[in-house]
């Protein structure tokens, strides 16, 4: 262990200065604890564009296993890992539906139409960001010139936070069977799910032909995520990966922060889940403040502060150290390993701070 | 420093077994040094994608300085690198012109046209690797619906290891310019140029308008490409990198490996080109082996054997861990950070061992 | 006037037999008329791909000028049009808005997305195929490599038959302007707006940058749609069309029923709005069919029978000449060139005996 | 027929005027005849989106019946004929052998890579146009992430108006066939090659999966182009030409006239290949004139005229009346359907003209 590392972050040293940044905008930007450092310190590497690195080897075969698929592949974020996906069930001029809310959709710039010429088409979700397999079996293309050939319908799980019912996702997936469609799961945050459910990853990926986990969200790691799925499938998605020069050489250091992630960091999302609520309750108690308590499943919630107060409460919490993410009127609060117990209190202290003079 | 690891690795170390596996293929197969691997242990992470990871941001800024251009943007692969490169050159239906033999034409699965509807207009490129400004001129489609709009050039330094002569680049640049077409570099190896003409990065940098730079060749690092090049064309690119999901988060752990390159693994590519120079003559004695010994520039050689011995003189050469790439009847040999001047020796001897008996 | 041909067709001709068949399914179904087809057999011709056709050069400028667009061209389809439109606005990764019912997102297999890398982002359309200015710039996306570039509104008028109000254009159209994006109108049916309006083409098409105008629907030719517009989107648009094999020789025997349709059938797209008229009133009368006369503007219906009357009236319809269009629970009824008084009566007739013995 | 019409054009009528215009750029230049416009204006029609088109129908079978294939779809150019083959073939990715001057390369601003994300590979063609069997087999990739995957190979015939001999066609199809390839034919001039060879379209079709035959260049009909095939590969051909905007309603008036030219101009190219083939030996006459005879094998010639004469030769011959095309140093003349004997005396009496004084 190198000078100053610390195999399991102390308390003291993630939460010492009162001044200390706690960044809530995303899961996504926490920083290596030292045990995982160490553990990319020490990795095996080979160049893995031969196929030879013996942790991105190790990390594939363990998602698999996981996820009860026959292969997997390491792409460097979820984005590739989606668009990978979609562009291995879907091909030019084929289309997928999706919630119009999730990721793929909204927020990964559509490279899915842009880069690879597939359509898609989106189905309004409910308010838990569910899906009907009445939207299913409506949103499937007669195979007619006039429309693109429905191939793929894509989930998300967690979304914005909420756990989506396996039953639910039983009911889709069978829908767009139904019409002989593969599934695909944007499962960036899917181990939330199973630590909230109780479940594996196995028993929630089991309706899915392919799944996308993340592991640089809650779990911690600096970067990547797994696209786990049939052989023929994730063969075609390395392909594709090569394509889009997400081929990497001793991309073994980042794998092994992901073993790494996979072993140390999944039963501790409980620990971000109590801090969500936790925080939700707190912020739930100010008059001025509305969160729905209902929404908040997993490490995420949104908090609707006062329309008047909210860019001065920005300001506020920023001044001490606090940063939140969200457009108006929304702020959108996300927990994660860098978020400590005493950080929800120094949190729940600046807002109550913010509305004491008031 | 943690255990075992050592700032320099000593011969002995690298050398040490006669057993130890010499990977000739390429210079990609480099394993990071303990002192690279300390470099990433320590490495200042923040998230990339909302630009906050400090490691990221300076070796940007530090590829940036050294090729003189305003930007830079740090990706996963060269050919990411290339990609995006192109991409922010060219739109839907434009075109390049580059040499037949170059990476980005051969070997990137002709990304450029797949997912970003770009033709590309290939010249062919002479012994030397090089072009002339003739067949730019003669390359240029006139504007007219029956052709792509004819856009960029794309260049390659070195080509197969030989470094482009500076005078002739510049020629094929005023070529370009004189239609108005952008100019790009794709500068895997551009260092292994810069050190055998002793000239500096920024100086075989200038007449293009990018320039891709790869870390996980010569240079050692484990992973990632630098594109450089004006502001508002390095801005396109960082969209374009979100969108086929090469956004990484901590992406920093790779920026210090990248950042530990260039400071410590520039100088000493002139030993990979000493030994790829003693060992194309080592094998140029040999009677039944042939080397084009004006062509060993840099780092990579390529021998044909006589083609009876073939099959037979790579398995003698791999059954003593000694690991060659190339196709029938020709062999790739290159030399990099983990090749030293003994493995040059033991390679001679396993050729001479090989021919003994015949 | 060859043997046969008569300049103005009778009545009699049209609707001679009792049992000539009545396509109520499209306005795309007409036939040329005999004059049609003579000016046909007389028009001048040249080869439109080297610039020399006389009767798509008229053509084009008439169209331009109708539309008080500075250049037109002729294309062989309503999709064409629109896909050369979009695509002459839109680059690889920008993103238009548009009615998620109108038909370059509904019906023309989102060749924009497939072909040209352009995303495309639907808004929820009123039940008068109406937008909102505040959909459009809730739709436009923020400066962000998460999301494409918003550059383009797309607008259909007539929407399912139904006129757009002027205003309301010019409001979506400023909307639009303030976020810098240009403004498309699919005006396949842009004539049948004109004439229930009382309001001039050029009228209609000012808010808009360009225009695609069909000949092949109400209009009566037998093929193409002009696309109007700027001079530098049209020079796009026409290297696209090349690019798709829209470039046709001698087009103008084509473009010469064009010309036609738009001196002679204009004006009597009245007719066909007071066939729909008729046919919807009679129909509203019988009590197991419902029709929404309010949204009977120009030549098109729908109407609703009794779901268990649905497959048996449809039947009885054919069986005697009938054909009707659209999927269980709505027929889609459209009026044209070849449906006359006398037809409408036909029409009626038969429903009322479909309904006499239940 | 109509005031003005006959059923065959006088030759008083096609040259009668010494200063009637010699269009020789190209065969695509042709103006129907009376009797094809009579054809046109006499068409059975309906709509063919819904397939209700006799004539189209027609066409189809009679082409698909031609070229021995199970079915065939009308377009509206040799460009989307090819277009849509090319794309029916390969998908995103995959990639298309093709020799370096063919049409599908050179003169359809790639639409296949720009369009439909498939990638081309050019293999240099021969003095008379063909290729090699070995070039095929050297150009397959092999199943590698840095390659396409290699899907067809694309041929030509004629090429430039040189008929390619069976048995190398023969030779190169089964070449391709190894590596399961699938081929196609730009048979843009097929029917040159058959009149010229004495073959049937169908005995020159036999090696291929997909034809593309144009009936707007020698064959003389103003407008389209006839892909024939399996049914499966023109069905998916069918669903693109709708996306390209390539679906037209009553394009029975087009196909009346391709049917009458595949009825009544086939037999009679064999006039423009004596055309040619006399203006070539009249040409090549001149001192100052350079004229490869041997190249001249049907309706095509290429001519060279002293350098110092070009432009000087092209404005006395446009003064004239006689257009010619192509760039310096290379005259491009075409023989057709509007090229009479008569025609070509009068071109060699204008070039004797302009070389009487010097």
């Amino acid at each position: 262990m190198y000078a100053g590392m610390t195999a399991t972050r102390p308390a003291a040293d993630r939460s010492a200065a009162s001044n200390r940044r706690i960044d809530l905008r995303s899961d996504t930007v926490t920083q290596p604890t030292a045990a995982m450092r160490e553990a990319m310190a020490r990795a095996e590497v080979g160049d893995d564009v031969y196929g030879e690195d013996p942790s991105i080897i190790a990390l594939e075969a363990k998602v698999a296993a996981m996820m009860g698929k026959e292969a997997a592949l390491y792409v460097s974020s979820g984005t590739q890992s989606n668009l990978l996906g979609v562009l291995s069930h879907c091909q030019r001029g084929e289309e997928y539906l999706i919630g119009d809310v999730y990721h793929v959709y909204k927020s990964e710039a559509l490279g899915t139409s842009v880069l690879g010429g597939v359509a898609s088409y989106p189905l309004k979700t409910d308010a838990t960001g569910g899906l009907d397999p009445a939207q299913v079996h409506a949103g499937v293309k007669p195979d007619d010139p006039h429309s693109p050939i429905t191939r793929l319908l894509c989930l998300e799980n967690t979304v914005s936070g909420r756990v989506q019912a396996p039953e639910r996702i039983a009911a889709l997936a069978a829908a767009a069977r139904e019409h002989g469609l593969n599934v695909h799961l944007d499962g960036a945050r899917l181990m939330n799910a199973c630590v909230k459910l109780g479940k594996t990853a196995q028993e929630l990926a089991a309706p899915f032909d392919t799944v996308s986990l993340c592991l640089s969200k809650g779990l911690g790691a600096p970067v990547g995520s797994v696209l786990s799925g049939p052989a023929d499938v994730i063969k075609r998605a390395r392909r594709l990966r090569k394509m889009v020069g997400g081929g990497m050489r001793q991309a073994g250091i980042l794998a092994a922060a992901g073993l790494h992630a996979l072993e140390h960091h999944v039963e501790r999302l409980a620990e971000d889940h109590a801090n969500a609520r936790r925080l939700a309750e707190g912020l739930a108690g100010f008059e001025r403040i509305s969160v729905d308590l209902d929404a908040v499943e997993t490490n995420m919630l949104f908090v609707q502060p006062h329309p008047d107060d909210f860019d001065a409460l920005r300001a506020h919490m920023a001044a001490r150290g606090i940063v939140l993410a969200g457009q108006k009127p929304r702020i959108r609060v996300v927990t994660h390993l860098d978020v400590t117990a005493e950080d929800v209190d120094r949190v729940l202290e600046a807002v109550a701070d913010f509305y004491k003079g008031k």
